[in-house]
């Protein structure tokens, strides 16, 4: 657990190096599958002040296991995640600007680019309102339904990242730092595709099928041909 | 005093750190309530040249008790907000560039998403057009007064900041350090609602109400459960 | 002389501090009125290599009268502005983002805030269309032209900036520093009035002028009360 | 060589420094004409791990002859280039985001200002669509081919950059610092486009002719007269 929870240290030191943070509005974790624990961000702590040793340790159910003290606020929401999405390793939650833009708006981000392509196999998609009751008992954990549910019949492997709607983005990945790039993937193309709208107004037309996948699957899965051999 | 000193020198050093001025376009007061003095910065002096000792001290009708330099311009709609909304012991003045175009709209910025919540519990209200009798006599007074008439039947406590109209935000605080947070977190949705509103267009609504409050009854008042106990 | 090249090369230097230039796209002059001699930048030096020896020294009919390198090739267009604006000191050029893409769009930048009218007390107009004929022959020494027709009835002390149409903005003021100083100003409000312009649409409106008044005469002229008694 | 594997290394150590990309996103190519070979960055290998012996040398039919690591997923991309641009001595791929979104729109970037004009004859086009086919076997080489096709009847030494469909820009130059300097001034273009014709609207009109021919011709070719004789 120690290795966890200097990984999940870094990978939230990443959020404010890579711009995506403001204050303490972010946190980052990670799980270990094997004996299913997860470590997380403390609620509310500065960065600058902010430890390995602070990294609180949790269960599956939210119970803390390890560390003095609170867990982010957010914890069920990652919980939640990490109980239905398998593969999942580590989870990012921001305010980053571009992408919480989006997730006001309540709208999913179209895929129009390659850029899009080499991380998100499909439309970046948004929550639907939550209800009063939804909102008014655990909130957190239903904030994590909503994202489980946004991804009935998807593969969340193949788009790690969802907009909350009216609140901000969740991405994962195999890890935290892998959740992280992911994190900065898409507040890039959440900038872009703003504009991208804007040039063409109401012509405006997702790329086509085959180059998106052409991009996805030029970077991941057995066919990979991007980068050095590992 | 000294230490009041230091805070509100503290403080406006922030504005530069957190890019929310340009040259001297800004100031930063806080208030002793027991003594009935305010500290504020001095005006027009460059941030590079200026000492905690250069802050000035004035009485809340705007007399300086203490100090060489003349207070800010804007010193008599910082005593305005003082002497009506009680609970403030910070003010903040800015032209940062996201609030300020808002201002210079006059339009206020309604709710579209939790980072809203987490700080404002409602719209954040831009001021009337002042008449050319409040700009000819004793215009930074008025100023301080039309803020305070946008507030009728408002919370100043839980909506901390104002958009003057064809001018800019103020924003306020239990002490100079929180006004100054309360400012960055402005420019944040600030720059978040112009893109909100461009990406929904016609269709734009505001967040649920149930889920601004949750947000923002989740960090502030009795019930509060965000950050670490105190 | 060696006095003003110091400044004129200071001035230069703040360009890319103040992020108004990429590569050498810019150039500031400064003027000796008694002796009718202006030192400007070289044409094209980069400024991590430029010194203040390498500034160049041209009479008011842009004659090098010291200096070993090719004067600006803007030279012409700030001689222009010296010979009819008799209280400018300084001239300032720049492609800054801002106010470039205002110029890029021919229009003028109409007052919406007090930041405006804090330095400039009207519209910053657009210069017109040059001819073929003025494009073809003494181009540069025509853009000065039009810039002084545009300033045809209006005081060019009070608005210190104008947009050449397609091309880009030049500012003045009373020495070289000052003339960077209104640079900054400008691009600032040209940011702000471009999102000031989305967020109102067809409402748009100017700022009252009341109060663009009361903001220029607060920090200009006999009568003004900003800033420390010199 | 060795001096062509240091410049291209140098190269593409100033696009992070150019703020023209994220993560790997990006690469930088010289060519020796003379020997036939092409040096350029391997795949996905961070730029801060990087060193001057990590870059491949390829023959123009895309055959290793040097190096250990995989050249970059582009490369077939540049060598379309080097083959039908007999001029070009560098290339720069990248998703800077302004040119980027250009891209995805789909649309070319017209000239609209003399920032333009000084580096581009013309406006820089978009591609076609690729056929599915394209996009299926040899993508990257029928990404250059499309580049190519572009071209037809026009001049690359004039206009050195082109936006391909839903993907981002290529630009290219005599050598690979002068590609790198021609995707900074496309990005600057790129972004002051957008807001150009966001103020216009449907009024929105490319700059005159002779204005943009006055400005390329001032800087390039035998009558050049911009910086310092050579």
């Amino acid at each position: 657990m120690e290795q966890l929870k200097q990984d999940v240290y870094q990978a939230n030191m990443l959020l404010p190096e890579y711009h995506l943070i403001t204050f303490t509005w972010g946190n980052v974790s990670g799980i270990d599958r094997e004996k299913g624990l997860v470590v997380i961000k403390p609620s509310g702590v500065e960065y600058s002040e902010m430890t390995a040793g602070d990294m609180v340790v949790v269960d599956l159910d939210g119970k803390v296991v390890e560390g003095n003290l609170n867990p982010s606020s957010d914890t069920a929401t990652h919980l939640e995640i990490y109980r239905n999405f398998p593969n999942v390793g580590g989870v990012v939650h921001t305010h980053s600007r571009w992408a919480t833009l989006w997730a006001q708006s309540g709208r999913g981000i179209a895929p129009y680019g390659t850029t899009h392509g080499d991380y998100f196999a499909d439309t970046i998609p948004c929550t639907r309102d939550m209800t009063p009751e939804e909102i008014r008992s655990e909130y957190e954990k239903n904030t994590g339904k909503v994202i489980v549910e946004t991804f009935q019949g998807k593969e969340p492997d193949h788009v790690p990242a969802v907009l909350v709607k009216n609140h901000g983005p969740f991405t994962w990945g195999t890890d935290p730092h892998n959740a992280v790039h992911n994190a900065v993937v898409l507040e890039e193309i959440a900038m872009m595709a703003v504009y991208t709208e804007q040039l063409m107004g109401d012509r405006i037309k997702p790329m086509p099928r085959e180059l998106l996948e052409k991009h996805f699957f030029r970077k991941h899965g057995p066919n990979a041909y991007y980068g050095q051999k590992k």
